[in-house]
């Protein structure tokens, strides 16, 4: 995504798009500097993308650089912040891809990078990014609509004039932690959604009622769960923008991010093997050995905050049965079964 | 859909079931009746149901009719109710799966079914049903979520237990209206987002971004246009029922209802066509011949209260663009086109 981001931004002649590969990424920054080729992606680079491997990394380039925009895996990102840390120049915005949750010590919601990463990186700097797009289709072109988000929304504002194309069309939320969370939350509700992929077939083709049906659950789950977790950490500036409850989980970020993200992609490969019956024990040491599924970690950062919301009834077991039959898969090495009974039950 | 929920119906031993066949229908009765056969459906019958020919219907079957299903399309609602009326029986309730729009004489909304029925039917009756729900897979016993409302909460509270099953979940949504007009409306948007199915291809596989892009413009769209039609004919009591704005758009009737329509079925075939670059014209001569789109209709009713408000300033073009460009294509028999320009222009 990293890359592709790069690609729109390529685009406006005023912007100067350096790449900066991982040490996983040698191969990308060599197959790239050699013939213009993207390996993973598979699309042609532009040359007004200058590619570079982590150890050229120079003061001289920070000092010139108001946007850097990361786009490691989960892992990734502590080496990335003290990567950046080690300079000291320090960019206008901090654009940060990667999606994740993390637990707190404390009974509280787990909290989104944007938080977590409060001692590393100003938050100040940091802008968000949800929406539907595949970062392949975005290198080719294919239009979209995403939206960005930052604690100073005027910093989202400014910023996207730099990413914007004719296909990648950005709006600014106000809801910034409720746009994290939703894009790291959407992994692990596709992960059940597609559950029903592999779930219920009629003459071996997938029925489409229960993908719809818990497709929409995700959406009112995934719009709970991100009011619960942005309110622990929301300040009263912040509250006031919002005018009200945020319904950010209802847009790009939730909705439109889960379309996109169910039925492609390895979460949804997760998800539609254990609704197939197979257990995540066998799944991990069999079809998908050594691929990192990012929604399951977001839901073991999940778990600990919501046990203690549960207990104290700040939620209620009712209003998030998908959350609950995920989680119990994962956590029990139990095939996916959502009790579609114990929803809607007659008064 | 009304052979669908007679299976639904029948499974609860209390419930006593005939279906009645249309004047279009003898082949069904037939068929059902002959070998339990539903050839369209393709499912067995269970003998539970009475199958009857429209001509069979008589007197005293109405006055044993607590409940009536009213499952023609659109052209046949009105001698649907016809039929019904001649005779003096009246139901508990009526449940209108036919959905759509009408037109009014005046410059306001179109009217939903529920209200344009009013003379023919007591709308205090009227059941409304909305959410993901392909009659063939409902049939088939697969899972799913819908939602039920009526002008009076009770009625549709009680009606429900007379259909839910293990795998036929349903809730009850305070507006009955809002819930209506989702209804209709998924089919109308269906056009445009699976125009996106045909428009934008990556090595002859549909690229996923743009369909998801325009399946959240079109639920945020259907919110917009669901609360307008709605607040033209709801009652004081109804608007405090409510309790402030509705989404029921963001809910199985529209989100839920429109990612099952999407995909499969008349609307999205006509879509995806228009997409490829085909005019109606040429789809409604060749490979669409004779078959009727709902939600063509669906658009044409939008018309003429949508230009009023447009040209009043109570709707706003750009709030509404998925909604134009659809209604463009149809009405100026051209291919859909999608601006993604005009979205999100950065100020």
């Amino acid at each position: 995504m990293g890359s592709a981001l790069a690609v729109a931004a390529a685009s406006h002649e005023a912007n100067d798009v350096t790449l900066i590969g991982s040490p996983l990424d040698s191969e990308i920054v060599d197959s790239i500097n050699r013939e213009r080729w993207h390996p993973t992606l598979k699309v042609n680079i532009t040359d007004r993308i200058t590619c570079l491997a982590q150890q050229d990394l120079s003061a001289s380039l920070m000092d010139g650089a108001n946007i850097i925009v990361i786009g490691v895996s989960s892992p990734g990102v502590s080496w990335a912040t003290a990567k950046i840390n080690k300079f000291e120049a320090r960019p206008d915005c901090i654009a940060l891809v990667t999606k994740g949750l993390v637990a707190t010590d404390a009974d509280s919601p787990p909290l989104t990078y944007a938080d977590a990463l409060s001692d590393s990186i100003d938050s100040k700097l940091l802008l968000g990014i949800g929406g539907p797009c595949i970062a392949r289709e975005l290198a080719l072109g294919m239009p979209t609509f995403v939206m960005f988000a930052a604690r100073d929304t005027e910093l989202a504002t400014r910023v996207r004039g730099c990413f914007q194309t004719d296909a990648y069309r950005i709006s600014v939320h106000p809801d910034f932690i409720g746009l994290e969370a939703c894009a790291a939350l959407k992994n692990f509700f596709c992960i059940g959604v597609s559950a029903m992929l592999g779930a219920w077939q009629i003459e071996n083709q997938t029925a489409k009622n229960p993908v719809a049906a818990l497709f929409n659950q995700a959406v009112v789950e995934m719009d709970l769960l991100s009011n619960w977790i942005r309110a622990a950490t929301e300040t009263p500036e912040e509250r006031q923008r919002r005018a009200g409850r945020s319904h950010v989980a209802f847009d790009l970020p939730g909705m439109g991010d889960l379309h996109v993200t169910v039925g492609g992609g390895r979460n949804s490969r997760l998800g539609t093997l254990l609704g197939q019956g197979n257990r995540l024990s066998e799944i991990v040491a069999g079809p998908m050995q050594g691929i990192t599924v990012e929604g399951l970690d977001t839901g073991r950062q999940l778990l600990p905050g919501l046990k203690a919301a549960l207990d104290c009834g700040s939620l209620s077991r009712e209003s998030i049965p998908l959350t609950l039959a995920i989680l119990d898969s994962v956590q029990n090495d139990s095939p996916f079964v959502f009790d579609f009974q114990s929803y809607a039950v007659s008064a």
